[in-house]
């Protein structure tokens, strides 16, 4: 039998697509748990909760769960609103919604939300997190002026000011990829996959500096006069998307940092180098638990 | 009982969502048919066409059938292959594949290719037979330079220079906005539609000089902030994409000759009035009849 664990403290990222919880004993990790995104729930965000974290409940007591991203939205575990840039950590921190689950203390962590120089709307749940722990992980980005990107579904392009958001916008170029790449007639149905999507993801990268909505059709055009496969035109979709979101937000002297999964990171650098801009990057799941440490209850 | 008709001819344009078939008697129409697109079929293209047609042979013989569009693809009626640019409209009659079914003599037409100045394949399928179709039905078309804009699920920008298509590119603009718009997270679901859909649409326009991709969020930001309706958020995907598409397209000088269902031309109108061209329509319907008149064995 396996020894009773005295207490300990989850940490949980809850996306759209995907809910990460991560359990802490004693300030050492132990132990990850994956379950399904807000948007893929059988039961009540509650219960698909609690029953995740069951096997840890069993095995000692949960001094308290801290959670980020769509668990906040409406129709989330609770709405915890947005908290209106710039904010910084410290305003992220006392910005939680709690309550109680099982006589276990859940902290849901607020949103950000602000206006572009045009006055229109922008909101985030979840990168807030990876961006504050990027900061907390190297002291160094709490002061100045940084440019953070946030590569995912929605990818967020941030503007970080002493350690404070102070805008950004969002481009849903994950989302776009995956309805083109999955529900599109871009991609021909029922033709071998081919190994060869680096080589459209490289073409797709050459064509970005055309407005986007017009170099998107060669994916489809490029299968039936060309011979081209299903998995170059992915990588070719990819790469146009994905240069062109970085050719809308490149100037000179931009240096961001990229903070997410390190093979989208990976496909973002690619893009920047492209466009005469350097950039490193912060694995996105080292970021999001620093975050939630500084949020924790 | 009706009268028996001695012989009819058949023109039709079959597209990936919707087949329309028109029948002639003696140079005077005479009924319409609309069945399933290409990509809707529940049995095999000739078994779709022959049963759509049964109701006309019942009630005499039919001499001919003449398609257009998706009929002609791989997957499709026959495979009728691509006519490369620059083409005229007596290319494009000499360019039929014929076949038989049950007795009836069909002929398939094939559709256009080109590369543009990138390098970049584009293809269409029907819409060839619009145009040729438009410049049957006005003269004054066959001479000069004119850009052609046939709006739809893949919108086509043509120049045509003395009767040929040069060349031309596609805008998937239509199906970029149905997933976006059905499938995706930019549409709040549950809630009521509402009616400010013009609104959304003028206020999509203004925002469509910003790069389109970097634009597309505040569909659903606007929602979750300004409190807008997924009517209204519908609407403003529509301005924005085509006032994208447009702001890729115009340039000074430009009067370019819509040709499709008159209220997306209407639309496409307004894009273009707010771009600083002047445009006049043509019915789709009018000139691809006009166009399978040519075509007709």
């Amino acid at each position: 039998m396996p020894q009773a664990v005295a207490q300990s403290i989850i940490l949980g990222d809850w996306g759209t697509s995907r809910l990460r919880l991560f359990r802490f004993c004693d300030g050492v990790e132990a132990g990850r748990i994956d379950g399904p995104g807000i948007a893929k729930l059988d039961a009540s965000p509650a219960t698909v909760l609690m029953r995740a974290v069951d096997p840890w409940r069993r095995d000692g007591v949960i001094a308290s769960i801290t959670l980020c991203g769509m668990a906040g939205a409406r129709g989330g575990l609770v709405e915890a609103g947005y908290l209106e840039c710039p904010a910084d950590a410290l305003d992220w921190r006392q910005n939680a919604t709690a309550l109680m689950l099982d006589h276990v203390s859940v902290r849901v962590m607020a949103g950000l939300r602000c206006r572009n120089p045009m006055g229109a709307p922008d909101v985030m749940r979840g990168e807030e997190a990876q961006i504050f722990g990027a900061i907390a992980l190297d002291a160094s980005l709490a002061r100045g002026r940084y440019s953070f990107v946030l590569p995912g579904t929605h990818c967020k392009w941030v503007s970080v000011v002493d350690g404070r958001v102070e805008a950004f916008r969002t481009y849903p170029t994950g989302e776009l990829y995956a309805l083109l790449s999955e529900h599109s007639t871009l991609i021909a149905p029922g033709k071998a996959e081919g190994n060869d999507g680096d080589a459209g993801f490289a073409h797709g990268l050459a064509r970005s500096a055309e407005p986007t909505l017009g170099a998107l059709f060669e994916a489809r055009a490029a299968q039936l006069v060309d011979g081209r496969s299903p998995g170059w035109a992915r990588g070719f979709l990819s790469g146009l998307l994905i240069g062109g979101e970085v050719a809308a937000e490149a100037h000179p002297g931009l240096q961001p940092i990229l903070v997410g999964d390190p093979k989208l990171c990976s496909r973002y650098g690619i893009a920047l180098k492209a466009a005469g801009c350097r950039s490193r990057s912060i694995d996105g799941d080292v970021a999001v638990l620093a975050g939630l440490g500084l949020a924790k209850g």
